[in-house]
């Protein structure tokens, strides 16, 4: 299953809302089940660098069905992911990316934030999935 | 100048409608008067492969002030332009990419539309266009 | 607004008197607000490797609008932003990138410096800045 | 041997004066003869999408020691040179890129020229040319 449009738009407007209410200028991107781009908006004023990290942080919270923060703390110096951002065209591995989960604890897309700090970041982006997303993250999402 | 994502957002709703007028399922980019992506959506059922081409369409036309169609009439085989698509990380040089004027002729940025032929493409970019674009192309729009 | 060529213009010629001053050979690149290339020059000796180096630190703040060195600070192993250089085609985030803002507090665009110590790159970098950025850096400034 | 500092700010002052002469708005980059960038400029209101093509024309025209345009007609459909813009990161074969060439008929650099038609591309870059190349190209240019 994938994201449709008509949720991407909703939770993006989720994310739009709380990015307003704490006052941050974010890029937002959602992606489906396959990683693959469903929308993306940039706020007025946000950087123009955070359009690249927030397209990669949702490609990675998708690719591996987990937080992209969880995965940063397996790439650390001595972790046993050190280096796992090269892969796949690059990683981003600070938090800010989210996978959404339907009800049945299946994969259905991820939604990947950046503009302000890793804190506001995830707080944006767990805002979106919020209310799209009909489930808790399981330990291993599957994907159809 | 730079289009808003208020503007964006607007031009993405109208291209929509027309998309959804032609009953055709598009991606749809909309860039700054940088080429950095500002907006973008992916109809549901529109192709993966669309996702790349739109939001190259969108850079393509903004790089150069004018239709992607154009500059691909210029890039044929024998033509002046014969290979322009190798610069830039990848031009995509049919129709379906148009240009965002404001009223003093100024390029704000630039709509790409995949997902159809390439005319159903040139008119959903058209009609986003049409939207916000509040001047005809001159031969030489600035970028300030 | 972007960096004007005539501001470019003057900008590198700051910078290669204060790199000549302290005796040093840099590459100097001065890109405008949409982290597109204005102007370049390397001087005679500078290293080659410089010249990459040189465009990624100007992109690099311009894409977040602040010198590369605090990024740097935020992007060390256990710090927030870890492996944020994985980000647009690679970022530089050891310091010689500086923006560069109007008096109105809006970012026109960035310089970045590469040839010698980190100290000496930023130093000539902030030597190009101080000749046209009319104001200082503000927490967050923005880009029209 | 390579091109200098101050003999790439003479050829790019000459091919602005080019520029402005016949109107158009140009980016004009030179490299040595290593191919690595030694100046760049962007005259206000050229196209940015002209930017990497210029630096593309001048490492062309210095890999190969020939004009852009001359390769150009070998890589057409059908021709022995079919495709080799696939080579080395993109290669850029239509007119606007000129090698640079010292008394001793040794290459040294090249010019490479964007943002009008090819025919005013390769004009301006000669201008440029002009003032440093002190020979005319040989069939081979060696490269020292």
């Amino acid at each position: 299953m994938h994201v449709s449009y008509e949720q991407a738009e909703k939770a993006i407007a989720a994310a739009i809302a709380e990015a307003n209410k704490i006052g941050t200028q974010m890029c937002i991107a959602v992606v489906d089940s396959g990683a693959d781009l469903k929308a993306f908006t940039r706020m007025n004023g946000a950087w123009v660098g955070s359009i690249d990290i927030a397209l990669k942080k949702a490609k990675t919270a998708c690719f591996f069905g987990m937080n992209t923060g969880q995965i940063g703390q397996l790439s650390q110096p001595g972790g046993p992911l050190y280096g796992i951002e090269h892969s796949n065209d690059g990683l981003i591995t600070f938090p800010g990316g989210v996978p959404i989960v339907d009800e049945d604890g299946v994969l259905i897309g991820a939604i990947g934030v950046s503009g302000s700090s890793v804190e506001n970041d995830h707080q944006v982006a767990k805002a979106g999935v919020d209310v799209i997303g009909l489930a808790d993250l399981p330990s291993h999402p599957w994907r159809t």
